[in-house]
């Protein structure tokens, strides 16, 4: 219908997470339009992204360094590890800016339908660095089943080492209203209720 | 917070239509997960389209060659040339499948806030291939304000020269419900409205 390079184009486009036949036409014309300011350097930053990013043979997180520039910071500290299922989740406890250790990042949760297992997710990698001096592992795995499976998997792990194993607390989201939260997140907030203090404990 | 170049990567992914921070990051991932298959190929079909991909001289849609495969297909006749407003239009009408002559992209609408006049659009450019052998010329603008008011304007210029110039029907769209229907298009539909033929007559 197209020229073939375009059809080549959308359909590569079409391809990607959230983009559908029409959006990735959409975005095609788009990009062809900006030929200079936009097509051009996605194209070079693709290239240049699928050669240096890769994956940190500590923790698991994505850089253009091994290990990467978190694992080898040396303002933060060794004594706790957050273990958490992708590098997305990595990012969002990032962003909170209150997390100043190192990451564990499973790359997955355990699924025997998907044939993921302990191996998979770099467990046996994690008790090794556990007994190197870390004080305490955060689960920050996702409220979900898999999420919540795989962090009691690793729980049990934990439980023979010295280590503290704490979780991320259920609750009302900051901003939520009550009205509209779920039962099940409301009932674990009313559980772990505490007692009010003149200004919130840090981390 | 990631690597640069994830963030470069990221940056430029959120710049794309329909793409927000959010989607981008975890059209990254995923474009990361899949280097071979999907990053590479598409790093190297976006570098390959801005530079080969290029605006037809004689109708302004866009191909590999100029003129494109639509201006110089033999099986295509030169007697009817199709308006449409952008190269996304052309590709609508032509998964229609029944129309067989040529085009005339117009890039836009006439709009003096943008300041997109007759130039912009090749005016000048279509009403010399209408002075060869064109018959009918066919207006295809969107049924919106801007896309009506360039209508009315190459009918006006058309008017002078010995060529048919006709407008897309208004209508009910084909398995549209009359109950959703805005009142201007029933209206329409109704003033136009047709003797009942034992089958629908081609184009």
């Amino acid at each position: 219908m197209a020229s073939r390079t375009l059809d080549e184009l959308i359909d590569m486009l079409a391809r990607l997470p959230g983009l559908g036949p029409r959006s990735a036409k959409r975005t095609a014309l788009h990009l062809l339009k900006n030929r200079d300011t936009t097509m051009r350097r996605l194209a070079a930053v693709l290239a240049k992204a699928a050669a240096d990013v890769r994956q940190c043979s500590v923790c698991g997180n994505l850089d253009d360094v091994d290990p990467c520039n978190i694992c080898t910071d040396p303002k933060r500290g060794d004594s706790q590890i957050c273990v958490v299922e992708a590098v997305d989740d990595l990012w969002a406890v990032e962003r909170s800016g209150l997390f100043k250790g190192r990451y564990h990042v499973l790359g997955g949760t355990l699924s025997a339908i998907d044939g993921i297992g302990p191996e998979e997710l770099g467990i046996d990698r994690l008790l090794t660095r556990v007994e190197n001096g870390v004080e305490e592992v955060i689960l920050a795995t996702s409220a979900t089943v898999d999420g919540q499976t795989t962090g009691h998997y690793l729980a049990e792990k934990l439980a023979s080492s010295s280590v503290t194993t704490t979780r991320l607390a259920h609750g009302v989201p900051v901003g939520g209203e009550l009205n509209y939260l779920d039962d099940g997140t409301l009932g674990a907030a009313l559980k772990a209720r505490r007692p009010v203090e003149p200004s919130p404990s840090d981390l």
